[in-house]
């Protein structure tokens, strides 16, 4: 069983952590909150006080960042991972950041091997080990990552070179902030046609206009309940990767761009804490309608 | 067995007026083309030559019209069905028109019960009997209607009062267009970035970005096979219809806006006889990634 | 001197029959309101009680009506100017109302002959005599014409043939609102960045980004005083038109489609009495910062 | 008269540094291009050979550079202005650079003073010394360099504190690149309609909808000349700014973004080299309608 020294220890990384050591992993963990360190400590997992010796010996090194700004910090930075890390070990990034970014670490990474891997599904999936895993980079790393994959997530898929994963969970964030805005606009027409839009959203639910969105989320928009799931301020955060990404590929997306548009306006309008589906209320101000 | 007079023996109403033959219906069928008159005959209905002749002694009254023009002259139009329809019979319009035609409909049917009743599902859920339908009107007009329903559609729901079906058809286009655009965009990202689309779009269906559209469309858009399926001009119909619809509903639909204006492009730049998924051609022009 | 008969002596219509009989000619009005036509044959216009009575022995007929409805009604309708006026007799509608509907105006018109003579101005203008005429129709009508638009207006161009003068006027709604929606947002983001607005919108006024609206309006949008001026409700009817305009003529409008779903925005929000400049109250209200 | 170390000597620079050789500063001048230096010398400037020797004794320190990554580099870096610059020396930065790295230069500039100085009006602007200058910064500051700007410019404003010209100059952007958008649908929308387009261009440059795009612009776009003028490249850069700024100061864009999206379209389709009024001919390929 390899080695895993694992960096950022918040929401996702702790219980991803854990289900590693579960896993029979030995791994040793970091973050800059000493706490959660000492909690995966208490869990089975070996504490360390730094970077450096987190990396150190480690077959595989593991982040999960809150940012772009964390891994240029983390990785690329003076004592960052890259400066300690074993030749020939494996850094798996699970971070959400920029295609851009996400190539500097492979490229910088002379003498190891990089994975991209952002996840999708949540803190819940984090806590369940069924998270998504959307991988960018060579095929041996990813066939070489597949337990730490199969610990924390319930699919991974290797959809192309460094950075690829990015793209991705990019294009991910894309459709379902859209798909939100759309449902949003199909609620309030209902709802201003004096429609039974509970009758309507279930016949939209059935048909071609079916979504993960309307199955799981039709009935808490409806009662407008955003209560988070997923935060609105990081679909903000990744909604600007998608307008990063979408300049560096040289690709015109005009409904990614208003997505991230109405996005930005949940959050300047105070939702940044509730959930995404909160792009309905974004929709109903905009009409004049709004319940809140 | 109530009695049905059927009008309207297109693409689509043809085989629904034969699936109510077979339902046990005793169906009088009505055309402008002659040998759609003919061939209903053939299969067991009653041939009439004229709106009038179709309409008086029915029970109920199917329409089946390509656009609103057609039922502002077919049904209230001077010798159209409202002014022969027996007192207390039941019309059932499953034309998609604008909610506020459905309601002028509605409103001139004094004597007579009206139900706005649109369908999705299209020629081949028409031929069979698997559509769905959207209805608006009274309760007891559509208990009344139950087994037309039965015999052409596979799941019906009353959604409101009159027009209120339309509003729902409506909503179902809008979202399906968008969603359309919406993977359109994903895959054009993935493309231009070297990514796996394939491998890519997988990942995104599996997760909360996952969709009808997803599930029976991925492989045709990236194979950019548009063989229809619906056609764009269909729901560039359609998509008049949302911004009616929101017109009418005093709502501020900018993704629905959005939605209406590439599938007018899509039909400006040809594809008017291609599958709506054709979005992605437009989306690629836009991009300078024309693959034709 | 040609005679003229003067249908609809509203805000506009009112003082441009004024302006007429001021310029020798002899004016028959009629309005639907009494004390409309009172008040013209007290300035010198001669009242009538119909249109009939209007149209009848006309030289020149000159309309000036609300909506499509309006015209519709008044000049297609059974006992409308197209039933009453006399052989070879010109028609001036400088109703703005869809190019579909000018045309059908047109094609109506057996006998006489027809201008499309949307103006642009308002009341102001309507008052001092200083429209701007867009007119669609044939040359040799445009030039029997001239003096009725010299008595209204500043300057009069003909654009077209018939429904061309409503095309323009259409564009013309569609440049004036988007461009009171970049101006809204680049107010918005001077403001939310802490730079001085006013400086700012200076110097865009003085170069390449400079207007006519940015001349006339930048006080009175700073100070959010949205006192009309064009009222949000007239300039939502007229997006109406732009849409329609845009679906006869087969093109893709994003942005003036934007531009209508905004000015819905304003309308819903209760703001259609204000000025259309208002449009900022809807940018900053999508920003939660709304100043009201 | 204060000595001037002049950095980036390009299309923009070599010519600003022009006039503040003929206007009477002591102007030492640098550029990567050693022939841009040797041009500046042979016109009075005084050649350097390093930013450290153009900066070292120079009272104002002025730079002209393409983008954020050469100002972090030229100006931020670790031999760059900053580290070189006298106490109490003046850095006018030129540059048109997002607001988030004017910032950074201000707050890195201690012990010197920094002016954010981003110019409109173009390669012929530079060389008439006719540029509008939006300037970031204090009062004092702004005064001292008057003279500075009366030789490169026509006007120059102080709009707020340090990066407030970036937001500026970015605002400026949004609406240039907008009104194109704008006046390329009102075409497009005119000659699909059969509308004579130069005299409906005529009749909205001289009303409400009028602008200095119009102004200018309205012959060469009916020709379809795209002739640069300013680079659709440049205009790419400047929305990426746009986004930037938007995303900084929590606004929601939706025309600011869509503008973006149109310009990266523009681009994507190879008019990366054409002047910005080619927005139409992305208007017209959506449309189907390419006269290319």
């Amino acid at each position: 069983m390899p080695s895993i020294g694992f960096i950022g220890l918040g929401i996702m990384g702790a219980p991803m952590a854990r289900n590693l050591v579960r896993a029979g992993f030995a791994v040793t963990g970091f973050d800059l909150d000493a706490e959660a360190v000492a909690s995966l400590a208490a869990d089975g997992g070996k504490p360390a006080g730094s970077i450096a010796e987190v990396v150190r010996g480690a077959d595989i090194v593991v982040t999960m960042l809150p940012a772009d700004q964390h891994v240029e910090t983390a990785v690329l930075g003076e004592d960052g991972v890259l400066a300690h890390i074993e030749p020939g070990a494996l850094l798996i990034d699970f971070s959400t950041i920029r295609p851009e970014t996400a190539q500097k670490v492979a490229a910088a990474a002379t003498g190891s091997r990089v994975l991209d891997a952002p996840v999708s599904g949540g803190q819940q999936g984090a806590v369940d080990g069924a998270l998504s895993i959307m991988v960018g980079g060579a095929e041996a790393d990813f066939a070489a990552a597949r337990r730490v994959f199969d610990a924390v997530g319930r699919v991974a898929a290797l959809v192309g070179p460094a950075g690829a994963g990015q793209v991705v969970k990019a294009a991910n964030q894309l459709v379902v902030g859209g798909t939100y805005a759309l449902v949003a606009e199909a609620i309030l027409l209902m709802e201003a046609s004096g429609v039974d839009a509970s009758a309507g959203l279930d016949m939209l639910a059935g048909g071609l206009a079916g979504s993960r969105i309307l199955e799981l989320k039709r009935g808490s928009m409806l009662a407008r309940d955003f209560t988070p799931g997923f935060r609105i301020d990081l679909h903000h955060k990744d909604m600007g990767i998608v307008l990063d990404a979408a300049r560096q590929a040289e690709v015109a997306l005009p409904f990614g761009f208003q997505v991230a548009a109405y996005v930005q306006a949940a959050r300047a309008q105070g939702l940044g804490d509730r959930d995404h589906s909160g792009l309905l209320a974004v929709a109903e101000q905009l009409s004049g309608r709004s319940t809140a």
